[in-house]
């Protein structure tokens, strides 16, 4: 089901998101997004955008992988109890 | 400290990463977002590059936020043991 539908701004262009979660999650993860490019972009002033993007990614697929990593050893200790 | 240094390739261009994390942990990063690269062309065809790495960008944030509040359901559940 992909009930809702809002459009957001990433880094100064339009962006249509459909989903089955809120619209108020839907504009949280537009703004994550948003929030890391410029990040990326004030360290790198010279990056065309697609590059900006892809590292961007890079950097929130890092801070995806380290939680999974704690996430799993929480999970662990739970168990381990 | 930026120790390691590894070039990767995500979606058919090169980057170069560094960083105080290991090679590897480098390397799941790039193919994490490469595979999701990959994921969002193959249902959207017709997508610009810079468009389909902020899509991956925001698929990857989206599976963050999720995994963020998992991760702090459970140390609040652990907190109230």
């Amino acid at each position: 089901m992909k009930d809702n539908k809002l459009t957001v701004e990433i880094y100064g262009k339009q962006y249509t998101m459909r989903g089955d979660e809120s619209t108020t999650h839907m504009q949280a993860i537009a703004e994550h997004v948003d929030d890391k490019m410029k990040e990326v972009a004030t360290g790198n002033p010279k990056l065309d955008v697609t590059r900006l993007a892809v590292l961007s990614a890079v950097n929130i697929s890092d801070d995806y992988l380290k939680l999974k990593q704690e996430y799993d050893e929480l999970l662990e200790l739970i168990d381990e109890k």
